[in-house]
């Protein structure tokens, strides 16, 4: 397993696409943010999506950690994974 | 020294405000998100200054990792960073 963090810039009319696409691999943790742990195979999956999806002037991007346990998280002002809009 | 990326989702008139905060410290590779190397003393400093500009509503998450080596980063569609208005 692979820890993910993905941030995208996105057109606002486009956000819905990414969002929904990534959801199905990630938690979303923040406006254009997600984050969790998925197989290379999915990593792979998600990459090749991703690409395709984007268009001129948008982009993603990717970053991974072998393990979860390398990264900390801190969150500062109102937490949005408590925000139902984010589940 | 500490591998930082920082995002942050605040209204749309105070981005400027955390953009010019965080470039102190960071380098600014995508809309809201700032990467970087900073010390142990800097992230603090950091993580009060961004606690205190925070205003309801708006949030920022601090990921850390303890080497940047750790963290590997692909960028898919356009690299912001190339772009003049991210430096």
């Amino acid at each position: 397993m692979v820890y993910v963090i993905a941030v995208y810039d996105v057109q606002a009319d486009r956000t819905r696409l990414f969002r929904n696409y990534l959801r199905r691999f990630l938690i979303h943790v923040q406006n254009s943010v997600f984050e969790g742990e998925v197989t290379e195979g999915e990593l792979e999956r998600m990459r090749d999506h991703i690409e395709s999806l984007l268009e001129p002037g948008e982009s993603t991007i990717i970053y991974t950690v072998s393990a979860e346990s390398y990264v900390d998280r801190s969150v500062f002002g109102e937490d949005p994974t408590e925000d139902s809009k984010f589940l």
